[in-house]
């Protein structure tokens, strides 16, 4: 690889990284939809928002199924990182007044 | 919402999370592979692995594109996270005695 060659491929990683970024942010969003909705549904059976046999299974399936280059520690790190959000806007979801679901993510958003 | 449809919800969305985090995965492993394209490149360019101005650019992307129900700032902390996992991977790749690449993410995985 000759300077020229390296500053075109870091440019066109560096793209490749944004568009990538953005389709992190889009299933992160889509994740956190979710999580919104179990958090109502959660309201309504009285369960916690912290179960932490739960997220085991959430790092398990994570880990089990990485084939790398990113390490499972790694992983098991950023995924402690979006729990840990994702359980924020579980808890203000779940300080909401009760109000009808239409389901499917709801009508707040 | 009554308790036997919350049920019926809760497991959907349990199922709908642990496809959303593979796809994650995923995704975390391509800009992994990228990122250690990066780091090749870097090399051979002689720049160091931490850019503070590109990464500036990195979070400017993804919160301005955000749409939410995330917040920003979430975002901005998962994408911190993300960063300093691969930023290690990164330094990594660095130290590894300098080989011809086959490009598009090398060889050694």
């Amino acid at each position: 690889m000759n300077k020229d060659d390296a500053w075109q491929i870091l440019e066109a990683c560096r793209r490749r990284i944004d568009e990538l970024d953005l389709r992190i942010l889009e299933l992160l969003n889509e994740r956190t939809r979710v999580v919104e909705e179990i958090g109502r549904a959660k309201r309504v059976l009285d369960l916690p928002i912290y179960e932490p046999r739960r997220e085991d299974e959430v790092y398990a399936n994570v880990t089990s199924h990485n084939g790398g280059p990113l390490p499972a520690d790694a992983v098991k790190r950023v995924f402690e990182r979006i729990i840990d959000e994702m359980r924020t806007v579980q808890k203000l979801r779940m300080q909401e007044p009760l109000k009808e679901s239409k389901g499917q993510g709801g009508v707040e958003r």
